[in-house]
């Protein structure tokens, strides 16, 4: 048994240490991460991960069976996150079929063990990507086709994320769209838009490197929210076809601000994952008769074809990683992922570590 | 030109005085009131009219083609309330065609003029039905069908209002669904529901009467929030039923108590008519990947569909009706709609005067 390398959150704190050697099951295969990309979560999760974890034990209660793999997570004890990998298969479970060694794959965040389902990364017992290794469920784990980069592989997970936000908003093609923050998620759903066949985007982000990165995705207008209103410049280049609403940004104010600006009947998906208390002014979402629809994550076929779309060239993601780090550059890649001038995507590379 | 007993909302106060003679224009035709339902809103409209006035002119700009109508209200000036009424036609305007003198109708509070499209009621310019007499347009009247009991078709409004939430929810038969608030909102939709075919109903209200009142329109079990909360109801009598929830209420807190309860995909239609901020936590909606669909008023289509299910006997509205008052009654009547135990919907019969 030797160890592994790995980026752990001690503590509240983010060190490099050496972790156990993971140990495939039955039905479970190690592999070696080749990228994982640092999402959003994951800084919220540092810096609010008390809210996150008794937000979360205060809801188990009523998740019912999709509460399932939510265990309690003791933030006292290590965790290794990271849920945007591509890996490549190094050793399968006793008695596991599944790809070949070698063979490079992504997957959903979950592990199936005897002991049942469980959530990897946001878990005390089961780590995610800001590692060396880690161990995967081979039913789950899908391989990289077309020969496709394993960094662009390791963005299937977002893309899959907007994705299932753009079916959440039940946007068709023909219709227009709004999105307000140019975040991986907002981005990711504007490449979901456009796939989808929605031309007229017009997006908003106090970023100028972020509003260029929208322009690059598919919007058609990318706009600072101090000098227009996102509605406004919709209004402006656009402002006949249905429109839908994407609130990407995820911080206390952005919903109220569209339920005031929207036109009437329009759909708005929040993919924006706001930890804190909102406040709303419920009226002006009733006469409008505005529809919240709600989104996180996405299902196995949604991440399927993230992956599909990736590697067929039907989407381009790769603009979106800006930078990439070793596991000892993690910590610092946090710090610069808190400028969101400087950085869209950052990936992990353990192999380079 | 005789002088028309109405009562006025002036400056605030509720006052039976003398008001103008309605002349119908060409189109529009001259009816007496039988009947005319008080509304929460018009509960509301008294207390917080400055509110609702400066939050209707903050969102005119973003609604487009459906403001139209919405004319800017004058709270120093007198405004005649009342938009669920019954009708019996007197006089036709000039060149007009429509329903014969005598027929009884009701319709949308919506009045066509030769200057465009007005809401009655909630207008300076167009009054309600808080009168002896008021105008109507010809086009947009219905004749009460099968000798459908006035009091009763007074109820269209409000039952339309149901039914259009119900739309809002998606919910279909074979659903199940939790009601939270049983004034006549939340009763309408009970009926509703009911009228299509989703037979678990679980409502609840703080007021026993209106717990009461659910079960006589339908609902299987109505509990007091005090005592069991609404979800865990549910739980306890179906629990399997693909869930769809109404938020009849309209204060703050209620919506994110249902965010806190609800299971995961629940779509939940937002019924009440909140005019205050409200706080959420939009962690739990995200989470449970809820929707929200924010419900006003309804479709003309709606209106009839909701006539004919009270003329043909398929909803029984008439339960609701616990109270009728002539015009000298109006200002008594809105004192003792303040105390939900006693009262759900009071008629005004503005003939009895």
């Amino acid at each position: 048994m030797v160890a592994v390398r790995a980026c752990v959150l001690r503590q509240g704190r983010l060190v490099v240490d050496d972790t156990d050697d993971p140990r495939p099951e039955t039905g479970q295969m190690l592999v070696r991460i080749l990228a994982c990309g640092i999402c959003g979560s994951d800084l919220h999760f540092v810096r609010h991960g008390e809210t996150m974890v008794s937000m979360t034990d205060a809801m188990l209660p009523s998740m019912g069976t999709q509460g399932m793999g939510m265990a309690p997570i003791d933030l006292s004890r290590d965790i290794v996150m990271g849920h945007e990998f591509c890996a490549e298969v190094l050793e399968l479970g006793p008695d596991t079929t599944g790809p070949d060694p070698g063979a490079r794959v992504v997957s959903v965040p979950v592990l199936l063990s005897s002991t049942g389902l469980h959530q990897l990364a946001y878990n005390n017992a089961y780590p995610g990507g800001y590692a060396q290794y880690m161990v995967l469920s081979a039913p789950l784990a899908l391989e990289v086709p077309n020969g496709l980069d394993s960094r662009q592989a390791a963005l299937t997970e977002p893309l899959a994320v907007g994705i299932h936000g753009v079916a959440r908003s039940g946007a068709t093609e023909g219709d227009s769209a709004v999105v307000v923050g140019c975040g991986p998620v907002g981005l990711a759903v504007i490449a979901a838009l456009r796939a989808i066949g929605v031309e007229s985007i017009v997006a908003a982000d106090l970023s100028p490197r972020r509003r260029a990165m929208a322009l690059t995705m598919g919007a058609i207008e990318a706009v600072d929210p101090i000098e227009e209103g996102v509605v406004d410049a919709w209004r402006r280049v656009d402002g006949r076809r249905p429109l839908v609403a994407f609130e990407a940004v995820g911080v206390p104010g952005m919903l109220q601000q569209l339920l005031a600006e929207l036109p009437p009947g329009t759909r708005v998906a929040v993919v924006g994952v706001c930890m804190e208390p909102d406040r709303i002014l419920p009226f002006f979402a009733i006469a409008k008769e505005l529809s919240l629809h709600f989104a996180l994550a996405y299902g196995v076929d949604e991440f399927a074809g993230a992956l599909r779309a990736l590697a067929e060239g039907e989407i381009d993601a790769s603009p979106m990683i800006t930078g990439t780090v070793d596991l000892d550059g993690v910590p610092g890649a946090f710090e610069a992922l808190a400028h969101p001038d400087e950085h869209v995507k950052i990936l992990v590379e353990p192999a380079a570590t």
